[in-house]
């Protein structure tokens, strides 16, 4: 399924909303293109957009981080490389093939990069390339380049709202956020809706700030910053092969503080990251996940994605059923696996508030089933039901409610704390994924 | 949803096979009863069956493994404490409720086996107690102690059908299997379809032979068997709060040798840990993935289990969908979180037989693509479809087909291999777990 099959609706005012968040920083171009190609691999025609981004002048400013998955794709290979660059002044971004182990793969990411550079006066290794999409197969790089100056013609200095569109895979809507920092600002866009967990989620992250931030100051930022908000979502535990955070400065405008800086960048990534949980493949429930009284901050993030991770839970918040028992099933799972002896009678657990477990056992009856419920069916973000096609298409309105399902477990075993947010396992999440590619 | 949902259909000559499947050893009495009643936590009434498995003498010779979830039921509890007792002579087991940190739940779990060793003449600590069901919620003692003369009343030498029903919750039929070992035999009977994976599952599983083998031999038996075979499944990653496996010795029939007894414990085991992921929930594909090449079991095992509960691959897997890229993704996952550099270009995959990686790329067209998703697709239990009123009922024929689907991976960078199976994750997974308590 790609982006063409989905459609989000957006009123009058929150296009308005969408114009404001999405105006453009000092210093930078943005444009997109679509073409139609017929992958190698298989004997159906497909649909890509790409996007570029174009600095006015090439930048020494810049930082990225990139998935831990072992078996990386092409343009994080040669991401990583772009790092030691002393400049950069471009990304050229595809959605629909991932670039990952196919038959030469590195040099496919390099010509788009020289292709880009020839039409922009750049050098290739002042490109960063980046791809989203089908793993194993090939891009097609004659009729990407061949799209390249249609991309370039479409430059525009106003917003990045086609850009956000533009990186969509299954992606519902557009995600965009900013930050205003003194007199410039930061702002995000990310693309990303499954694959999604820890070490950075099938998604790529595009951060643009017209701060002037010296490249040490930034990588240290991006790094701290991402630990906290992109590696603390997960949708369904997969870590992607082509993970991305970028962030560029075109350094126009003057910087008030490093810690103003961070702070701005923290909101916008905090809020991109729950962007994309919210438009997960299939998502129809945020869950925020608040662990507190771990030992360590290891065991607060491992048991806070290991209980979000839970199939059995995930699937009982999809059907608004508050089957808390599998909390404590997922909690012990994790502790076991990790041969932590944890005392029971010294955790507690509530849901939407509501005390649900205290000293060793459950406190249920038919009113706080009633009351949890409730609670599970506020946050969701619409019903779902069984299409007679087969196929689930979520009437989703953008930009989407901010409820979430509020699961507190305190461990009472020490002083470390962590959030995560995940997300509830649905009819619309197998639809999406039993037959992506068709 | 609970087991009178659900039906199988028993062909005339597999009425016989099962029959064979579950004639009794020698030295034991089985009974089943059901009972009706109303949980204290919600205001619907539900229905529960209960099975005493009964040795007609006492016996030394007996073991027992359990869940390594760090939050056990209260019946793993006691359980684990009659490992120390000098003879059992009864299991008495439930399903629909777990009896896992429901308020006073180690009591309620005495109680029982109090009723039923008053019953049987045994002391309370002779029996063991066993229950498999919703988490948090608290038995009706009363309402089951009044049952137990009925299960007694049914105790019979002749078959184990009655007991392996009795046991279900969401199972779709009865899982027995046996070996023959000289004059002897090994009979298990196994209840499990959810929360299943690596650490023991939400599984009970009774082993019953008539076979003499002295309790430290039958102990390190069940360690080492259950290793391979119990702890390599993984139906949906979640390890239960309740995992059993219980195995008892009438000793009435002189055993050949303990390698034979160890052969036939295997084969046993080893044929309803496959039964058990082929009835998972929503189960359609089973999937058996060897790992080869690996530098440790470990990693070859970790590896395997990751794939294996890749939720992207095992949606793919369920629509038939061969999107191997995600075998890729998967497997770059696991050996990033352990930090595990190696080498892709030595890594190669097949699937059904087919090679689709090599030489750190892959190798895919149209006829590839044709052939993957024909050995899918004659994996597949039954055919998916999306029913009018939204809750999946499998047409399932019993006994299943037993063909998987294959998924060889070679990481060569050693001499290490383990085999895991897997399952998909479909519709029916969903259905069945969004409102199970229901």
């Amino acid at each position: 399924m790609t982006s063409t099959n989905l459609t989000f609706t957006c009123q009058d005012e929150h296009r308005a909303w969408l114009a404001t968040q999405a105006a453009m920083p000092l210093g930078f171009r943005v444009g997109a293109t679509r073409l139609s190609f017929v992958p190698a691999e298989v004997a159906r025609p497909a649909a890509m957009s790409m996007v570029l981004i174009v600095l006015d002048r090439p930048t020494a400013d810049f930082a990225a981080v990139f998935t831990r998955n072992a078996f990386p794709g092409a343009p994080v290979l040669v991401g990583r490389q772009r790092l030691d660059e002393e400049t950069v002044g471009a990304v050229v971004v595809n959605n629909k093939i991932a670039n990952v182990f196919a038959p030469g793969g590195v040099d496919a990411a390099e010509r788009l990069c020289a292709g880009a550079a020839g039409i922009l006066g750049l050098t290739a290794r002042q490109v960063i390339p980046s791809s989203t999409g089908v793993i194993g197969w090939q891009l097609p790089v004659a009729a990407m380049l061949g799209a390249l100056p249609e991309a370039a013609q479409a430059l525009g200095r106003t917003t990045l709202v086609e850009a956000a569109q533009g990186i969509m895979t299954t992606d519902l809507y557009p995600k965009v956020r900013r930050a205003t920092v003194g007199g410039g600002s930061i702002v995000g866009i990310a693309k990303g809706a499954g694959m999604i967990e820890p070490n950075l989620a099938t998604m790529l992250v595009y951060l643009l700030t017209d701060l002037a931030v010296p490249r040490p100051t930034l990588r240290k930022a991006l790094a701290e910053v991402a630990r906290a908000t992109f590696n603390a979502i997960s949708i369904d535990s997969e870590t992607s092969t082509s993970d991305s955070v970028v962030l560029l400065s075109s350094g126009r405008v003057a910087c008030p503080s490093e810690a103003e800086f961070v702070g701005g960048l923290e909101h916008v990534c905090g809020d991109l990251a729950e962007d994309v949980v919210r438009n997960g493949e299939g998502v129809r429930h945020v869950v925020r996940l608040s662990v507190t009284g771990a030992p360590d901050e290891l065991t607060a993030r491992g048991l806070g994605k290991a209980v979000a991770n839970a199939p059995l839970l995930k699937c009982a918040i999809a059907g608004n059923d508050p089957n808390v028992g599998r909390v404590v099933a997922a909690a012990g799972r994790y502790l076991g696996t990790r041969g932590l002896a944890l005392d029971p009678t010294k955790v507690s657990m509530r849901l939407g508030g509501h005390p649900i477990f205290a000293h060793g056992c459950f406190a249920l009856d038919a009113e706080s089933e009633r009351q949890l419920a409730a609670h599970l069916a506020q946050a969701e973000l619409y019903p779902s039901s069984a299409p007679a096609e087969g196929v689930f298409r979520p009437p989703i309105a953008y930009p989407p409610h901010e409820r979430c399902v509020q699961l507190e477990i305190d461990l009472g075993a020490g002083p470390a704390s962590a959030t995560v947010l995940g997300a509830d396992l649905t009819h619309e999440y197998v639809s999406e994924n039993a037959d992506y590619r068709s």
